[in-house]
């Protein structure tokens, strides 16, 4: 992979990546379609990472369909399908990880300990193997994106992150593989997520800035129409991704929650201008 | 720097680079030297790197004379010098950091916790920035050069490690810019490090088998005739680092030291095929 990369930027190609771990949806496929507009040739990276998986998280059993991912993802216009063995990224004698601060202790780095630094060490080692100029991520991981690119400037690793918007689904839950996991009433209910994301934000245009007046109307929207258990849901800056007491004029606000049904975890996110 | 590299690989040129704290000497110069020939164009970098130094060490007084080490780099072969200021090296907000685990948790880093994950970071960043096809580091820091050919191998780094042997002064020393520390009588007593490392080896190709037994040697020797204190004296493993109990023949062995002369800590060492 690396040697191809390095061949292809030496004939002066420009080349984008879209990292993910499979199983793709019409989330991963608009990644893939908005890198290729980007640039000379794409690369998809398939790769179901271990290190970003806790002990007691879904790795063994997430979502895998090689052939299928390799059929979506060329349709979608990628030129390489880059799908290496965690034996090959991870060999025996492994030992170096990289460690984001700050912005990977809260949140996800709070509920999932380690999944970010698993995250940073595999987004750099796929970086030094695929060579990107532009490296395409999705909003629907909002927390990583501030990671990768906290990582990307505090490393000056050269490439532009590009990050897409959320697709969801036509009653509003965003795309995810894990949906898969869901039954037919958990399916049903976990509409309530993006429900509540739109309520903040018709409160925040509405004119309410206590944040926790804000939080306690969407875990009562939550918890009345679902059996959802609600990890955290959070508002805070969109940059330091610090939770914030009250909302300033102009603020760019993340507005995040995680959630189980049953032992499936969904998160989902809106990013707001006050 | 990193505009400039990128230019350079696409116009095809072979970089090298030489990482440096400054306060260029006779070993740095070799390094250099090696570098020149073994590509067409050598960047070596001047950063006194303050995230591998510890709080109670000599970051704020380590020499410094940069006019001395551009003429001096200038004339051994190198065509740029890279200079970054520690603010640009480490903005506000910087937070990412590399820690290399196992190779880096003993002998010297265990002596100073922290030097290493400073060490690992600022090299990854530095090959970001200079974008090298090999990067030249000397023997005298063994450790250092094993924890950066693990960051190298993990990270899938596109970059060829050479190690360079260490430079001598006539006496035995070991070339390093922390000797200009050291007053006339600890300059000469400093010279024991060597003699010691000498008669391990004399020691091993005697045939002797017990670490222990070359170290009490190693020991007296020092003690009997030097004010030097012993931080630490060790027999490992040339790839695991790991200390040996007994050597086995045809392994590859690192018998390194560090030794303290007032405030100055001196290290020295020797890697022998048993």
């Amino acid at each position: 992979m690396r040697q191809t990369a390095e061949r292809l930027r030496l004939t002066g190609k420009r080349i984008s990546v879209v990292p993910t771990m499979g199983y793709l949806h019409e989330g991963h496929l608009s990644l893939i379609r908005i890198a290729k507009k980007k640039s000379d040739v794409t690369i998809t990276t398939l790769f179901v990472n271990p290190t970003q998986f806790g002990p007691n998280e879904d790795f063994s059993h997430y979502p895998r369909s090689f052939e299928r991912d390799l059929s979506l993802a060329h349709s979608a216009g990628t030129d390489y399908l880059f799908a290496p063995e965690a034996s090959q990224m991870y060999p025996t004698g492994y030992s170096t990880y990289v460690n984001v601060e700050g912005v990977a202790d809260v949140l996800e780095g709070k509920s999932r300990p380690g999944h970010f630094r698993g995250v940073a060490t595999v987004v750099t080692k796929l970086l030094n193997l695929t060579k990107p100029h532009v490296a395409v991520f999705g909003q629907k991981d909002a927390q990583q994106v501030a990671v990768i690119r906290r990582l990307v400037r505090d490393l000056n690793i050269d490439v532009e992150v590009l990050v897409v918007p959320i697709v969801r689904e036509p009653d509003g839950l965003a795309m995810s593989s894990r949906n898969t996991y869901l039954n037919a009433e958990q399916r049903r209910q976990a509409t309530v997520l993006y429900q509540a994301l739109v309520l903040a934000e018709q409160r925040i245009k509405q004119g309410v800035r206590e944040c926790s007046k804000i939080i306690d109307e969407m875990k009562s929207l939550i918890t009345a129409n679902s059996s959802g258990q609600i990890d955290y849901i959070s508002i805070a800056d969109n940059n330091s991704l610090q939770e914030l007491a009250a909302l300033q004029l102009r603020q760019s606000v993340l507005v995040s929650l995680a959630v189980k049904f049953g032992t499936t975890r969904l998160i989902d996110n809106i990013v707001l201008l006050v």
